[in-house]
């Protein structure tokens, strides 16, 4: 796009890291927050000035305050700001829509968004540009919104890295309580059992825990303002895993119900899209024998980085039969032909 | 330690680990496995050989294998290698020792253990020699383990750069399941859930999802195993959960009670203790007025950069009064007289 000339409102993490990566981009920035510390760390990081513009040169306006304060902010926005698209990243949707819908203001040039990227820390100390390079970036439309004006937040989703989907306010709501809200509870669920755990049998805690409790690690103001705006759309996603979990205390000593309930998590698991968007089931195997001589697996390992193709995984299958081990090679299935080709030159037997 | 004769039996993930850590260290390692594969894997990635030992030469066994072969392997383990201590590194202990205590074999060679690193692949394609450093490696004697072999153990383990804990086998199968077997469901549990997410959905999934459900892609027929050898405390630590989700789902509508359960959350994060053991309440702070100049704040960083001392955290605070921001450090507090000097000779304002 053009060189716009942007304001941030909220210089905190995820509002200073849209800055940094707009000015990267070659974008004018300004920011602005009411804890004037936070907008001067953000300029100073390099995500904009702190300074003023005239509200009349705004061609686009980032809203990244917390969820109770955003009907608000964008109201102003658009009063303030009278030729500029107003955007905001705020978590949840339909709930802001309605508040604004309710104002006197032509809603037109308002077109909603919401970033999936952010962290348990807050304010722009960890503010980086990369941040949402290759995140989802859900851009909320609605029935006034103008095509141009839409155009031009999915363009700044485009700038920071991202990749663009499209959904309506409740959809959008009812996806955040399924892949993020939940989640966070959980987490904190998991995360608040640890305060009744001896300190002595803390010390045994090992990366598992830490990655199940690491979102749990923020902050509780803007949660409660999340749980608020979506409190239907999180009660159905809880009251779903409470049953779940019951389920599974009803069934605990019975080791093949135990094993189904951890293979379907693990199921779950692979229904995630993986890096680039892909899902895991999405890669094709090069199955290459493993070879029973000292240094060859090293040498197996070189000519698969000759070949330079991503390898997506690593895994090892037996042939019980032939008392043999097979290396499988999870790739891109466009780049199968290359690894194959690349493994017989360096004479290494394929599965056949 | 002098150089041991060691043999791994199971050369998976930490088999082949705990292999590499040891040769690293000077010791000989000696790799089996029932998978053949697994042991030519783990000798071509440098973790032992892969060839036979005369039995009376082993000073050390390592069992490594999954828990339902625990008890079997290790008694197999005492009566081949005669002079051998005997260690393995199963996630339950109590079971497996009750099961050796009706063996007919002399215990005495018998200390179990327990590093509490891994991850949610298995096989030695992702070993590595630093998978336990700075890791918990928890040491079980019992009433008729030998102190001789005892600080074998102990060694071990301090070899692969853990630190130790010593519990008895009831304590450590009870702190397990809760900083470990309970996050391990709880993660299969939010990650069976996503089965049951639109795919379009999915595409909104962020960090958090995958943090929280990083281990549910662990192995079904492992944590079978597991939870039949700990189902007791299991059991307790579900059951607890389970009433505290239903007691979250009672107050949802509340507010301030929804920021009540988040704060608890993020407490218990806190309780978990930070890099080299430490707690994150153990850290000093060294608070900095932020300074409103260009770059000002790059040389700030500069100068902290100078003093060397590591920054455990960074957060910013406010004088509402004042209107100005402060800068909080977190370091470790010997290292505070060191920064707090740093700071004066850059001619920055430390808050009083």
């Amino acid at each position: 796009m053009t060189a716009l000339r942007v304001v941030i409102v909220g210089a905190g993490l995820v509002g200073a890291s849209i800055g940094l990566a707009l000015r990267q981009g070659g974008h004018t920035v300004h920011l602005n927050d009411k804890r004037p510390s936070h907008a001067i760390v953000a300029a100073g990081l390099g995500a904009g000035s702190a300074g003023p513009i005239p509200p009349s040169d705004v061609d686009l306006v980032v809203v990244a305050v917390p969820p109770a304060a955003l009907a608000k902010v964008i109201a102003k926005a658009l009063a303030t700001y009278p030729h500029a698209v107003v955007t905001d990243v705020g978590s949840v949707k339909a709930s802001v829509l309605a508040q604004l819908k309710r104002t006197e203001y032509d809603l037109s040039r308002y077109v909603g968004s919401h970033p999936m990227a952010g962290s348990q820390h807050t304010g722009p100390l960890t503010a980086r540009a990369n941040l949402f390079e290759d995140r989802t970036w859900v851009v909320t439309p609605h029935e006034t919104s103008r095509p141009d004006a839409v155009q031009v937040v999915r363009d700044l989703a485009t700038t920071c890295g991202s990749r663009v989907v499209e959904l309506d306010v409740d959809e959008h709501d009812e996806a955040v309580a399924q892949v993020s809200h939940l989640p966070q509870l959980i987490s904190s669920l998991t995360a608040g059992r640890l305060l009744d755990v001896p300190p002595d049998h803390l010390r045994l805690a090992g990366q598992g825990i830490r990655d199940v409790t690491r979102i749990a690690g923020s902050d509780p103001g803007l949660w409660r303002q999340i749980v608020a705006a979506n409190a239907t759309a999180v009660r159905t996603e809880l009251a779903a895993v409470h049953a779940a979990l019951g389920e599974l205390l009803a069934v605990l000593d019975d080791p093949a119900a135990v094993e189904a309930f951890v293979a379907r998590g693990r199921e779950g698991t692979r229904a995630l899209p993986g890096k680039h968007g892909h899902r895991a089931t999405d890669y094709a195997h090069v199955v290459v024998e493993i070879p029973d001589a000292p240094g060859a697996l090293a040498r197996l390992f070189a000519d698969v980085e000759v070949a330079e193709v991503n390898v997506e995984d690593l895994s090892i299958e037996h042939d019980d039969a032939r008392e043999v081990g097979f290396l499988s090679i999870a790739v891109e299935p466009a780049h199968v032909p290359v690894l194959e080709a690349a493994m017989a030159a360096g004479g290494w037997t394929l599965r056949g």
